[in-house]
């Protein structure tokens, strides 16, 4: 197969026509969980869909397209279509776009090994509702009612978001797809991060997906005159956080000499904060992220210890509240060395890599379904923002892949 | 002159009287500058003067009362009544109520070597207008049209605030005061710091008003998830400025040793901070005092240095925007003197101390007048706090020292 035989045309055309709906006036698009924007995303799709597709819509809103509903196995491919407010016109939408054009591409090409599905998963972006990935997660019979209760800004429950689309979330317990039918799954995103782009490099088979451990951190001193107060008096939280983010910082770039670490300081919060007090309360996160669970909680030991000597030393209370706690996902390696077969002839510089972010991918592998995932790159680094590229080059290169891989067939 | 012929039931009185003007539900007040608690408190305060007053109110609302307005020279004595939102009871209430009682008693007790006059200053705290000691700056003529016209969070300009209140603000840069007939000024405070609690000391002659240098710190960087961006390829706003708020406590820390200095980080602001994302920008204020304006400047200097340097090193970009300067004063080396006479018999542990935060008393010295200041402690340091103590024991003292001052007169 030649990659000239993608239409990078239709695959621009479908994002454009996509990037349109929830559109923002800076270049970005706002088309929320469970929003009309992300259903009329949906029929857009839909619409592209010759007639030679079944499509079925799960009571979450997750959308299956096939040619070959009856087929005793189906290797899916595909990502979601809503976004984060004011996000990229990539994130997702690449996913399913790319999906689609490898499928089509594949069954002009030849026969594929095992009928392909192309799948939309609703909801995977948290900004809405707080809850990540509601359609991947609901299609694998992981929801909870908990989870469904969940309001927006304006007090809009999950569940009612839902039944607004037109859905009945009912029975959300039971997977909507039988998962002795899948044979795989394949997806692809931008990268979300800089390494691809710093590298120069095309793709980035994903190795595995971080899981995040978080913790949120509340510093406690006095508040003081800011004039009055002599330095060796104080116990200043500002100050106190800002040592404790310094020591988070360094400890987490030395353990990424010896493992997979990345270790964050994302939010820093002053509590009644002014130019001429002593701040006596802080609150600051910490988010650390390893695709290896026992070194991860190992650095998470060594540095909410960190934090507590510092505290001791300044004369400082700090607690520690834990706020997220996710295994990190291994891909299935038979699938990831499937794709690098794949790769490896077409001469496109690429790396195996771990995803730093969720995607519907990692519940989809967590479930135990061979999962494949590529990486094209994030320009800058750049994601969740109207700034979101990557270039031509890198969508055909995955597109290729996913049609070679759609008609080889997933591993056994 | 005995500590016991001072009525601390009166000062006390006085004291909860004027508490109960703008007292908030927690015990804290709220009178703030120009508004008509304020009004209402002076009032308060005059009703409780005898017929041998003479009052007179400048056009700025400041208020002089004496029994000898004929007098050549007059030894003045006072503080403010306005507050912070939700401030303490003594901050500027306690320097007008044992003023008064300081003359009233010395008139009990013999005859002023010079006439006393009561003062009190309008508009002290900055809180409303973010213009500071707004009386005592009118009353020695340095107002300024731009001064006027400060709006507060209603949007009511400082000018209309005080036309509200019966004044007509007019030919403000003309003071209201006869300067040469002002033998001298002295003022009592809670001190709004920990030295004199920590020390169980109970009164503080001020040596000198620590001036401070202000500026605001931009630190700019990139945007990158927290999960996809290894540690070496970030610039990370927040890593960064907490860097630089740990060189500003140490380096000035280290030269508080060698000299008089505070610097303090009271603000620390992340833009668009998220628990999942590096954080590209951050704002912090810096606050640099001394008594010392030179040695200051030096420190000032060393800390924005130390600031590009961090910056330089993470390839962050740092700017700084200068918000105030004012310089130190000196309080009048022959009225510190006096007051130490006075003090130094009595048997009251006390020290010699810098004051950190500014007073009407020290525009009152920067305007060539002789100026005396006495600190009482402040129980656990607190201030502009419903909490906000001191013993009464040390309400005692300071008037005595007061009286005392009045009889025996200010320094020629």
């Amino acid at each position: 197969m030649m990659l000239s035989e993608i239409d990078l045309e239709r695959v621009q055309r479908r994002l454009d026509a996509l990037w349109g709906i929830g559109k923002t006036d800076d270049g970005g698009v706002t088309r929320l969980a469970y929003s009309d924007e992300e259903t009329d995303a949906i029929e857009y799709i839909c619409s592209e869909l010759d007639d030679g597709f079944e499509i079925r819509t799960d009571h979450l809103g997750n959308v299956f397209a096939t040619r070959d509903p009856d087929a005793d196995r189906s290797l899916f491919l595909g990502s979601h279509l809503d976004s984060v407010y004011n996000g990229g016109r990539l994130d997702g939408a690449l996913g399913v776009v790319v999906a689609l054009e490898a499928i089509e591409t594949a069954y002009a090409e030849g026969d594929p090994q095992i009928p392909p599905t192309l799948v939309i998963f609703r909801g995977e972006e948290s900004s809405r509702f707080g809850q990540w990935a509601v359609g991947s997660r609901g299609a694998l019979g992981q929801l909870t009612v908990e989870d469904l209760s969940a309001t927006d800004q304006s007090n809009v429950p999950l569940w009612q978001a839902m039944q607004s689309q037109g859905l009945t979330p009912e029975n959300f317990s039971e997977p909507t797809i039988d998962m002795d039918r899948i044979a795989g799954f394949l997806e692809t995103h931008i990268e979300q991060g800089r390494v691809l782009d710093e590298a120069d490099e095309r793709l980035g088979i994903v190795s595995s997906i971080r899981g995040p451990v978080r913790h949120r951190v509340s510093v406690e001193g006095d508040y003081d005159h800011s004039g009055a107060t002599p330095m060796g008096l104080r116990r200043d939280a500002i100050a106190g956080g800002a040592e404790m983010v310094t020591a988070i910082e360094s400890t987490a770039t030395a353990a990424a000499e010896d493992g997979d670490l990345v270790a964050t300081v994302g939010e820093f919060a002053p509590d009644g904060g002014a130019i001429n007090k002593v701040c006596g309360e802080v609150t600051f996160s910490v988010d650390i992220r390893s695709n290896d669970e026992s070194y991860r909680d190992e650095i998470e030991d060594r540095l909410l210890d960190r934090v507590r000597t510092i505290a001791d030393e300044r004369g400082l209370d700090a607690s520690t509240t834990p706020v997220d706690r996710s295994p990190p996902v291994e891909l299935d390696p038979g699938m990831r060395e499937r794709l690098i077969d794949v790769v490896a002839p077409m001469d496109v510089p690429f790396r195996e890599m771990p995803s730093g972010g969720g995607h519907d991918a990692m519940n989809v592998q967590h479930a135990g379904i061979p999962t494949g995932m590529v990486f094209v790159p994030s320009v800058d680094g750049i994601s969740h923002s109207p700034k979101e590229e990557t270039s031509a080059e890198a969508i055909r290169e995955v597109t290729a892949v996913f049609t070679r891989t759609i008609l080889d067939g997933p591993p056994e």
